[in-house]
């Protein structure tokens, strides 16, 4: 907890001055104003998490993909057999996946990270064996993981962030991997914002119609059995609010979602730019902006997957997706199709002339200088 | 107009056979069938453009910016000076535009052609000075280019196109700059689809709710006084329906407009993709496809622009924009924006493994093979 607590003590909001800087940069550049839509947005948000006009180029990207297993999956939530997680954490590190490609696309690194998956896997140098548990316990009978489970998953994030970001990483890329963890991420969403089962519950990686009405069904128990249907009362101090935004986590989460939740939680205390990925990651970053409401200011979100529950869960938090193809793999890969597009909006920072410094007149002929 | 004939003859429909192939590889891949959503399209309609599965990466790709001056600018259809146009050809011949650093970001190369710039520019090896005249003449008050124009233009075009081919680029970038462009393309959009010059008329960079106003009128009066109100009848022989194609780019078309068919026509007579920026080479496009039709299946759609006319044609072409984020700036910008999206697609066909290959299972426990 306490290792959390100094995460936590180290966040703070948006610079306002270096985003003002920003935006008035912006209108300086040759083009006309508002000319690059969102992307103008996406500037004005990396020089307020980095608190510098202009601010750095996000080079070179860290994606860390965190991998655990769900003891819910015993409810065949998914059609995928449980063993997939582990089969997929080999893929990751043998390069096969489409992450591997995305990440080798964008010139993004790719960490592995076992955090919880339900077998033994073999030593690599390519994976970080950070196993909490073996997977987490079924969340419709009962807290999916103990607190100090959470706790220890949360910190795993933590410290793979702060690694990368250590080794140089200037913007961070939160990936997934975990068999059945749209069920929790469903059970998460509505935990955190109060909204129905099955307005959040979707598909995932292939469930049928009978599957999702079970899916349903699983995260309405989950949720009853937990004691987390109501949205978190409003904390009457931090600690309240934070033990129970943990609670909540622990109840219903898994171990790659706390694993993400301090992921973004480090990346808001060092001020490097995160970038989520779908409906895993967003529910991950509900539960750190439970912990740390500033901590938002310093997420992209990365693209809007096909899962009902994440528009809402981006709505929830404030972000508007950059990248919106109807993906739903997870992983990463959408945060990464995203990654070159804020490089891009940085990059028109650094190098666009002014209308000044370029001798081009602006609209109804003002401005012109040369 | 031989040397159209040329290449208007040697463009095909994508190869239906490598789609088909594409496809059933996508689904081979260890991801969920889809998983990918419009990314699977795009990784599949390049292997129809190239005829081979999986189809070449598209790199490098090359950006080529097509300037001109608009005679209906006399109109104050902008707020823009005319002068911009031929302020901001040096801005991208120095390097300074949002052009030039999203084209370094994406590493393409850019190329500036002066097809039609209404003043003398200075020489530059970075310049092709490709000029057919000092921009068109007022569109709405008779064509805006004559015959000989149009397909002058139309020819720099395509030679730029099989130059940047042979040079090596595998992927084909379409930008503009000209201000008042967007009228033109209003009118264009307009000749082309049959729709009403209130429902196609947007802002473009910068008019107010009075110079909307007269766009709409000028646009309007543009598409009477040529003769070109109603949508292109049926034609009675390719023939014809090209040459009442090639009247219609005239009459209400531009320059750069005229440059960029040619540019699509070449990279679809090639069978290099060709990536569409916004509303300018979109209405382009809608006159490349009325001179062959096929030349839409080698072209992917960048982004949708906030112009309201831009969705419109993409609906007319068929073709679902990658980037969706209310740019409204030209000059290739949207579809630089999305060339590392179909990158990282084709990357996918290339690199991911299959089921088979990792040795993962497949839904419902099928598939698994070691």
């Amino acid at each position: 907890m306490e290792a959390l607590e100094r995460t936590l003590a180290a966040i703070g909001p948006a610079d306002a001055g270096a985003m003002a800087r920003a935006r008035a940069h912006q209108d300086r550049l040759t083009k006309p104003r508002g000319a690059l839509g969102e992307l103008e947005d996406v500037a004005v948000r990396l020089a307020g998490i980095a608190g510098v006009c202009p601010p750095p180029l996000p080079v070179p990207a860290a994606l860390a993909i965190f991998a655990a297993d769900h003891g819910v999956h015993a409810h065949g939530v998914s059609r995928w057999p449980q063993e997939v997680t582990a089969q997929m954490v080999a893929n990751f590190v043998a390069g096969g996946a489409v992450a591997n490609a995305f990440a080798a696309h964008a010139g993004a690194s790719v960490t592995v990270v076992d955090v919880g998956v339900a077998s033994d896997l073999p030593e690599s140098p390519r994976l970080l064996a950070r196993k909490v548990a073996y997977g987490t316990a079924d969340l419709s009978r009962g807290p999916a993981m103990s607190a100090e489970q959470a706790l220890a998953a949360v910190g795993v994030g933590v410290r793979v962030a702060l690694d990368l970001v250590d080794a140089g990483a200037a913007c961070l890329v939160a990936g997934d991997m975990g068999i059945a963890n749209t069920t929790a991420s469903a059970a998460l969403i509505c935990a955190f914002t109060g909204r129905d089962a099955a307005e959040v519950t979707g598909g995932g990686a292939g469930a049928d119609a009978g599957s999702l009405a079970r899916k349903i069904e699983i995260v309405r128990r989950g949720l009853e059995v937990n004691g987390v249907t109501a949205p978190p009362p409003a904390p009457e101090g931090p600690d309240r609010g934070r033990r129970e935004a943990l609670r909540r986590l622990a109840a219903v989460g898994g171990l790659e979602h706390a694993a993400i939740t301090g992921f973004v939680l480090a990346a808001a205390a060092s001020r490097v730019p995160v970038i989520l990925d779908g409906v895993i990651a967003g529910a991950a970053a509900l539960a750190a902006a439970a912990l740390a409401p500033a901590a938002v200011d310093h997420c992209v979100a990365g693209h809007r997957s096909a899962e009902p529950g994440h528009a809402i869960t981006l709505g929830h938090l404030g972000l508007r997706p950059l990248v919106d193809l109807e993906l739903r793999l997870g992983e990463g890969t959408g945060a990464l199709l995203a990654y070159p597009l804020v490089g891009a909006a940085v990059r028109v920072m650094h190098e666009v002339a002014t209308f000044d410094s370029a001798g081009v007149t602006g609209k109804d002929g003002a401005g012109r200088t040369s």
